[in-house]
């Protein structure tokens, strides 16, 4: 067998080609095969199906069919975003065009853990997170982070001002992990406190980091009580606090009250972090921006791009107020090459190469190869501009409007509330919690809609999360259409499981 | 302005097509204008031209223009690991095929943090991984970790034989970080021992969980003593140890006598991690993988198929040989259900849900949104065959063997050892450490050649990787002549910074 052709070099995008027009073609035929926003069947019958594609998962010879096969069934199998009636999570259908550029990435593979892996890369990764950095933390000063700058001399003056830096992360939750190392590190014995709105990946970073559980501050209408947090923050006894809050809940879309959370923690002497990954997508549009008055008060913020940003995962960002705190990503290193010992990494950042100005890059996550998603990113952001890209948000934001009005003259249904971001909650009326478990299992079930669940105020609710630019409001009456059949034909009150067809 | 067409629904591969031909002509155009293995002037420069290419990364109106300027920038800014001058690091050049089945994951963007959010692609990654866990782990029981296979009866007879089981990770790293969370977990109070040889990551883990710094153990020939690792067990005082060992060092690609490793963690009943990031991927040549006799005793397992795998990054693997051990994984989340308080991810896996068959994913990760990074490998490895890639694994591992003879027959060089993988350290005779260093941050700086430098036995070295497939012996002579001519002509003993052309 000949060895296979390499994505790069000077014989890669020929190779390629061909490739990708398999790919664009499994990728049409397996849609077609789907006929819905996902497939019909269920956990089982999607699995076997996915079984019988694959075969044998390491063969001992080869089979050249194998990237149509698997991509086509991969297709077939999938819950598209892209389709308006697949509308439950934080679960957005990318941009062609980020989409495309982030074939890039993975034909370079540069790798962002030293320079001579990730020359341009790691210049453009400076720029773009400098950039967005100044969008979350404006009244700071942008680090100097590109690289090639010249560190501050040793006898320069004193800052005046923090100088705002941005880490890209996996997401939301490796962004969480990192708001509550870094106030590990910079404060011993830090207690956290979030709301019992919070992400669930921060109670497990405190767990993970070997740290005592969060004190919880109750969220009764969905946002942290600041009278609550008042009183938790009252009560540590001299220790200091990392607040959390959410700027976009994963229920409701709902935003806590940031400028009141903001002055708490300064008036009690506590960090502040937001868990901005769903709603720090409001920044770039004009009219909603307001939403997140109190952001840049934040310590550290977490903002995911995969959500409203529309990039394939992962797109997540990390902003620092004050870079000065990323130091205690470098402690451990710093700690084995002072101690004398072997420098644990020498061949990623040796101190004369640094010194000879080759960066190093070990600082800026706690990965050690990482693949560069900043290029898609930026890719979007230049091809948008701010307005485009508010105006996909707005798009979004605005749908969310109208179905919700739509909800609300609907004799059938029930309306949680006017939404925040793009999240709408409804429930139909009358309908027994087990009612709306056991519709949501149907419609996934047949391959006929997905919509999330959330149980607030007591009760369950049907959850959408609009972030398709290109769905209409005739297809969201379509949805509640589906819903009504599905509740009214099949379903008596109380059905638990999947029904089958 | 019109709404940007999405990567994936009906449109998307004629959204698409055009695109990707944009980015293969920005491919081969940023490619030709580099012209060498990695651009050429240092970091400043290249870091000015992204700059340049940039401009404002956030403008108000968008540019059509950008996906093929950032493209073209970021190649000719690239260090092409296809090009065989570009041999320093584990920085792989990815299978065209691989990328090509890279490129479907981001168009249909499944996250595999819930069911309904991937329903085909989380089966996928069952299947796969149970198949890579039997490479690893081959008298284990595989575990039944395919989403829809029925949870064993509370009144099944007790298992004698450990199932074992894999999940995906961003790499090295994050494996590393899990096997160090997962002894913490299982043995409360666990001391790591490294040694000396161990990749950074590892210490970096103990810090990152909150565990005290590990033992080292010395590593005089690269390879951990396993002398000086009995002293460290016996000097535990009853504490459990989690041992780590490599296969595959960074700087030598050395492997560590597992054998004796695995028979003195048994006898004092320590826990066995292996580091096979590097080496694991051995597995798949008939003629090396008894290079990892003993790999199948450790009790969890790092391997990157971004590394002798021919993946984009990431393809990072965790090999359980006891699947219970993930329960740990899975613990934060039980804690929060049985504490009465509201399941923190119910969003994502009710128990109701759960219970009619819905799979609950959050326990394979410490992620939550996930890229399916499985695809690529399991087109890969059906594409290839264990044929093809043993192939693969057996093509780079000769072609070093070959550079090694090379360099052993040159008068104007010293060999430090014949390589164990695909890593080849050598150095000019008679050379000063300084000179080596200069050396290589001069072929960067000039756009030549990408080397490594590794420090051992007391002197710099240069250090080769080789990883291309495609790189042929007349490669490696033309890489000797470069750095020839580099260290006679411009270079002074003892030079230490970039000398300037």
């Amino acid at each position: 067998m000949p060895i296979p052709p390499l994505a790069s070099g000077p014989q890669g995008p020929g190779a390629l080609r061909p490739l990708l027009d398999t790919v664009l073609d499994a990728l049409g035929a397996g849609a077609e095969a789907r006929g819905g926003p996902l497939p019909a069947g269920g956990p089982e019958a999607v699995a076997a199906r996915m079984r019988d594609a694959l075969g044998d998962p390491l063969p001992a010879e080869g089979d050249p069919q194998a990237l149509h096969r698997l991509v086509h069934a991969l297709t077939a199998g999938s819950a598209d975003p892209a389709d308006p009636l697949c509308a439950a999570h934080l679960h957005t259908p990318p941009l062609a065009v980020a989409t495309a550029a982030d074939l890039a990435a993975s034909v370079l593979n540069p790798s962002l853990d030293s320079w001579d892996q990730a020359p341009a890369a790691s210049a453009l990764e400076a720029l773009v997170t400098e950039a967005l950095a100044k969008e979350v933390h404006p009244t700071a000063t942008p680090a100097k982070n590109t690289p090639a700058a010249p560190a501050p001399a040793a006898d320069a003056p004193a800052r005046t001002t923090p100088e705002g830096t941005a880490l890209v992360t996996t997401g939301g939750t490796e962004s969480n992990q990192l708001a509550v190392l870094l106030a590990r590190e910079t404060h011993p014995g830090v207690q956290l406190i979030c709301g019992d709105n919070a992400h669930h990946s921060l109670p497990r970073a405190a767990w993970l980091l070997g740290l005592p559980e969060p004190l919880t501050v109750p969220a009764p209408a969905g946002t942290l009580d600041p009278a609550a947090l008042d009183h938790a923050l009252s009560r540590l006894n001299g220790r200091t606090a990392l607040v959390t809050a959410t700027a976009g809940t994963t229920d409701a879309g709902l935003i806590d009250p940031l400028p009141d959370i903001a002055d708490l923690c300064e008036s009690h002497g506590a960090r502040l972090h937001i868990d901005a990954a769903y709603g720090g997508g409001l920044l770039f549009s004009d009219r909603r921006r307001a939403l997140l008055t109190g952001l840049d008060r934040a310590h550290t913020v977490a903002l995911d791009l995969h959500k409203l940003g529309w990039q394939p995962v992962a797109a997540g960002l990390f902003a620092v107020r004050d870079s000065t705190d990323l130091a205690a990503l470098a402690l451990p290193h710093s700690r084995l090459r002072s101690s004398g010992g072997t420098p644990m990494a020498d061949y990623l950042n040796a101190e004369d190469d640094t010194e000879a100005g080759f960066p190093d890059l070990l600082g800026r996550s706690l990965r050690t190869t990482r693949r560069p998603d900043i290029l898609k990113i930026a890719v979007t952001l230049k091809t948008l501009g701010r307005t485009g890209l508010g105006a996909l948000v707005d798009q979004v934001c605005d749908l969310a409007q109208e179905f919700a009005a739509l909800v609300d003259a609907h004799p059938g249904f029930e309306l949680h509330d006017r939404p925040t971001i793009s999240t709408v909650l409804f429930r139909p009326t009358g309908a027994s919690d087990d009612t709306v478990a056991a519709v949501r299992r149907k419609l996934l079930h047949d391959g006929r809609a997905v919509i999330g669940r959330a149980a607030l105020d007591g009760r369950l609710w049907f959850k959408t999360t609009l972030l398709n630019p290109h769905s209409r409001p005739g297809d969201l009456t379509a949805l509640l259409k589906l819903i009504e059949v599905a509740q009214s034909a099949d379903l008596p009150e109380g059905t638990e499981g999947i029904t089958p067809t």
